[in-house]
């Protein structure tokens, strides 16, 4: 089944909004059916450009999902067009007509002529009224592809997906639908081509899952597309090979990896955060119910502070400087100790755009991990060329990330 | 000029995103030459589809905005589809495989041979340099049309449709183009429909203005589009209607400027914060320099923290509760006389989604700031009906521009 989108709408191509409709339907499609959109369109306002592009849908597709100007004002004309593009005539539904003026009166507003006319609807569409909104869904033919029509308010283009375009398009697709599943990978400090040379022995093993990569930094994702026994044997066999550097999978996150970790162990974190200024633990308490195991986040932008709150000791800055290992431990046992729980975190570097030496230049942290029986972890990284945001942003993570395979131990 | 987009990419047909990129490339080109896009496709990495679209936008468009494909993993082949599509042959590019590999050495990272692919693009094509990554953008004409080709990630993106694309499709316009300026106007703490009222006076006195708004929860901002002098006057009178509620213009954030308000006074600051656990902190240092005006934040999402890093009573807790005005105002007197800087700030509230009394459900907080010379100012509010991290960012905000409403004074 070839299965298209078809938005419209002027607010689509003037940057007011992205077409996140399309990106519902497309969810939907592939979490019932495993089916995806081969192609979507975005058309303005204008009559031709519509008619246009269902012709062109027409000659290509099975099913088309067109979203958009079925409202009441004088740029909603999409019924009209589906009407041209099949050579039918507009036609008053009367139950279409009814729901309108039931709407209407519950909400005690009063009908004008304009709210009428979304009870035009081309002659021979199927109707589906709306229990969102007062325009209805219709189903057509044009040529040999069927057509679904939808409004483009979101809450009722939902409603109207679910109820009347997924189950016709499993009608439609018959012994067609093949399931298909979908796995994500997620990890976290490695490269997008290092993950990629990681996996490419099972590209020939698994010749009917499509292997992708999506970058979303500082987390790379290996996506696996296709019938769902093989997705689910390459899913395990990319585990077994991406190994530890994977923190999830599906929907986790990585502040909700290290949350449920600390979570199991009823164990709790304090945390000590310079050049990352409370990213982490901003990012860890995106969590709901992070109270339970997130007790604190000295974030120490200064010395005094680091001192004040995290414990570190005036030599230690004197001799190594505020960027180094040595406070970077002593922040996260200092922090630890203060809280009075199991476990502490650090993190220390120059995030730029100035400051840094020659051996640690903009883009160096260093982390630590104090635990529970003397369990100590430290790291240094070094991100040269990356801006400021980034840089903070990748060090929050390699925290998090040291975290999580510290619990695991 | 009949401009046009072309994305390319599994991930937008699939549900995991919508085409934001498009939506950016479309903003930049309204405000600065006025134009709109006619068309906008969404293809799937299928070397047949891409190359089927770039030959029917070739046969409609004069300007056709490709963007995604240019990775360096085997799903990324928009080079050899638009080699292809143009009946020319990929060759390597001098200048790109240095970039690559100066950027590789850069980061310390070793260069496999998939990123050397990025340097392949059609022979005769214009190559940009690409400031933001590997893959550099290209240009190049098919028939009559000309197609910019750029990454996916949204960062390179914004960077090449800024220093690539808008420069041609400027000389590509000639005198189609009319100049046209935008000026923004940023404001928090108020809704939309608010802010408009306010500037509705001036709608019918500058006609050629377009008066839009958009809403960045929390902040709304008001967009002025036309002429530039219009413009310019337009923009003089709406700020004196919206007066102290205005934070902020064109690329000015709220962080940026209560970190300038701190500068100029060369007073320094420090954070108690409870339900926003970190993100103040977060996005006060994402302004470069910060470390010379915030001390520090105490992330203290337990009573302990509290009592321990901003000293609040154990007394004030168990008479009022952590979410209370009383424990506000001791979290931010707190933490300036620990950290003895010139201002303290603090938040506690309840984020949800449980938690909250029938007093003070779940969205409430309260806000203090405390300053030089007793000063003190307090605020509260509830957000009912918003999610976690909606509220989580309306508090962060709403102490931003409490702090910034309490440095003018």
């Amino acid at each position: 089944v070839r299965i298209e989108t078809l938005a419209t709408g002027d607010e689509l191509l003037t940057g007011l909004i992205a077409d996140t409709n399309s990106t519902y339907f497309q969810q939907r499609l592939l979490e019932r059916f495993g089916l995806t959109v081969r192609y979507g369109a975005v058309v303005p306002d204008l009559r031709e450009d519509i008619i246009d592009a269902l012709n062109a849908a027409a000659a290509r597709a099975d099913a088309v999902l067109v979203s958009g100007g079925l409202g009441p004002t004088a740029d909603d004309f999409t019924a009209e067009c589906a009407a041209k593009a099949a050579g039918v005539e507009l036609v008053e539904h009367a139950g279409a007509l009814e729901h309108i003026r039931a709407r209407f009166k519950k909400r005690g507003i009063e009908v004008t002529s304009n709210n009428l006319r979304q009870a035009q609807v081309p002659r021979g569409a199927e109707v589906v009224l709306n229990a969102e909104g007062s325009a209805p869904g219709f189903v057509m033919r044009i040529g040999r592809c069927t057509f679904f029509f939808v409004p483009g308010v979101p809450r009722e283009h939902r409603w109207l997906v679910d109820e009347m375009v997924l189950p016709r398009i499993e009608t439609l697709g018959g012994a067609s639908i093949t399931p298909r599943a979908l796995a994500v990978i997620k990890t976290t400090g490695i490269v997008e081509s290092k993950l990629e040379v990681l996996v490419a022995p099972l590209v020939p093993k698994f010749p009917r899952v499509t292997f992708g990569y999506r970058t979303h930094p500082p987390e790379n994702h290996l996506k696996l597309l296709g019938p769902p026994a093989d997705v689910e044997a390459a899913r395990v066999e990319s585990l077994a090979l991406i190994g530890e550097l994977a923190f999830g999978a599906g929907d986790e996150t990585l502040p909700g990896v290290v949350g449920a970790q600390l979570s199991r162990r009823q164990e709790r974190l304090a945390l000590a955060e310079s050049c990352t200024g409370g990213l982490v633990a901003a990012e860890l308490t995106s969590v709901p119910g992070a109270s339970g195991w997130l007790e604190s986040s000295a974030v120490t932008y200064t010395e005094s502070a680091k001192q004040r709150w995290a414990g570190v000791e005036a030599k230690a800055l004197a001799e190594h400087g505020a960027v180094s290992e040595v406070v970077a431990k002593q922040m996260a046992h200092g922090v630890r100790a203060a809280a009075k729980v199991e476990w502490g975190a650090s993190v220390t570097g120059y995030a730029g755009p100035t400051g840094g030496t020659e051996k640690d230049p903009v883009g160096t942290v260093y982390l630590a991990v104090a635990g529970p029986n003397g369990f100590e972890r430290t790291a240094r990284h070094s991100w040269t060329g990356m801006e400021r945001e980034r840089i903070r942003r990748a060090a929050a993570w390699a925290l998090m990330d040291l975290l999580r395979r510290s619990l695991k131990a």
